[in-house]
């Protein structure tokens, strides 16, 4: 398979990710405090590390991926606990939904995940990144961060995942995944995306000469995303892997923490008074959201990565902590 | 302002056409037998012809645009109206919103609509050309074909809009934008297009060197189409308007058929059971989607392009169809 057609076949709103745990794992549970994670993985001799269990430090390791790549997403996830830090829970994923490899050790994967307390807006945020090497030698490697709002609120979720085919090639997306249907919802639509002018930061990016759009080649995902979704693919000269991570650093981290301020500021920490009724259909719609972003992505390809028995422990893992 | 923020600007759902209509139109209304289009404008001196009256032939001659353009059109017309004409009513809009140009003869445009019998599942079709002279001496011209479907199903309605703002310029929209939420109902979406392979047809143009993407500027509207919408920019050499032409003739214009087949076979004419409760959800998303269609395309390019009185008139007769 090319590693194009992988990273279509993975790219997802789910990371594919899953996992078999170390035996020295301490138990995330243990710590109620909750504290940035850039400090931990930046200064791994913390005390904090071991409250939060090397799980937790695995993930945050991103092993795979060049500095500027590690970089991004240590600063989204920092961002998130920042603001949100005092409203999640310890991850309690069961240890071996926490990391896995395969047999032969040509895939890894770390998966992170923190449910909202009983009074956040946020449903869980998801922190993941999967390692693979292809048939052809090269490595693909994907890692993403998505937050779920429960039903407390109506406001859009966001979604950053980074799918690298190679040194010299990535696909990126961004967004704050609508959770009403934009058409019937216009208000929605103004509230979200046409105040907050989310869409500069899509045509910013729409001008550098690297950069394509990216079309999924799943039609429920592409319809998924919202109208200013960043869905690009990213492609540099063979022998210029430095310009990739130039563009990573100066234009994908500064977007992504843009937008992820504007969804920490007007989606996680902005109230909306949602009613019993429009309740029911935002769980019916927030339910299939859900399900088929794990038939869509995981389904298939857990299995094939990881064999049968790991994609059903992190499957089953998932699904309940997505309650579907 | 720039042919492309022109175009941008008037890039629609709906056309941008209006009217004040000359003195020789015979009503259409006198004619009940419904026939083919192509044979009328391609013999003027069909005794059809002033059975139809005249408005519906000065429709016909889309007379600013190249042959290939206008071969396009009326082929899809032909085609609707082959396999639905016994469906639809005559055109009953009045007189002076099937024809207008303003005051200076700078702009002029064409709209014919036809409702459908109570017992058909076409709400009304809609075709339109628009022809204005842009301040850099350039034209601009618009021609559009849409199909709304009625209560009686939920299948997607169809939509063929060009927007020509130089010979070597346009862009094209062809889409069965969807009449339900596509994320809440995957159902649907398999339906319609995963089973139709409609994404096919959008791959083929993508793979043309002329083709680029097209972004429309509305929000709304980058929703409002399907997943598989062809949303497409082409722009040939500044010497080469035959290329244009060719492609228009050997791309856009089968493509445009087949996917206009498919419209026909799977949606206005295959029934699907809409409950009581399902009808009262899609009778509000039907006129949302009227409503704001009318709203981005014609409230403010109309005034603008003909003076209010006329903008009034017209949008008047249209709510009037659109029942909204």
């Amino acid at each position: 398979m090319s590693r194009e057609l992988m990273a279509v076949r993975l790219c997802s709103i789910l990371p594919s990710t899953s996992l078999s745990f170390p035996s020295h794992f301490t138990s995330p549970v243990t710590s109620t405090r909750v504290r940035s994670l850039k400090p931990h993985i930046r200064a791994t001799s913390s005390p904090a590390m071991e409250m939060h269990g090397s799980g937790r430090d695995k993930f945050l390791e991103y092993p795979f991926v060049s500095a500027p790549h590690r970089d991004m997403m240590i600063d989204l996830i920092s961002m998130v606990e920042d603001r949100l830090g005092s409203q999640l829970l310890p991850c309690s994923l069961p240890i071996d939904a926490q990391y896995c490899q395969n047999e032969n050790g040509t895939a890894q994967a770390s998966l992170h995940i923190r449910s909202g307390h009983g009074s956040s807006l946020v449903d869980f945020i998801l922190g993941s990144w999967l390692h693979c090497k292809l048939p052809t030698g090269a490595s693909l490697n994907i890692t993403s961060l998505l937050a779920y709002l429960n039903l407390s609120t109506d406001a859009p979720n966001f979604v950053a995942e980074v799918i690298q085919g190679s040194p010299t090639s990535l696909v990126f997306l961004l967004d704050l995944p609508p959770r009403k249907d934009l058409v019937m919802h216009p208000d929605y639509l103004q509230t979200f995306y046409e105040n907050t002018q989310l869409d500069t930061h899509r045509q910013m990016l729409a001008k550098l000469p690297e950069v394509q759009p990216y079309i999924s080649s799943s039609l429920y995902l592409r319809h998924y995303f919202s109208p200013t979704a960043i869905l690009i693919r990213i492609e540099v000269k063979a022998d210029e892997s430095g310009q990739m991570e130039d563009i990573i650093k100066s234009h994908l981290n500064p977007i992504a923490k843009e937008v992820l301020r504007i969804w920490l500021d007007h989606c996680a920490c902005g109230g909306r008074e949602v009613g019993e009724e429009e309740k029911t259909y935002l769980k019916k719609r927030d339910n299939m959201m859900k399900n088929k972003s794990i038939e869509i992505d995981l389904g298939s390809n857990f299995p094939r990565l990881f064999g049968p028995e790991v994609a059903n422990r992190v499957l089953g893992a998932i699904r309940e902590v997505y309650n579907v």
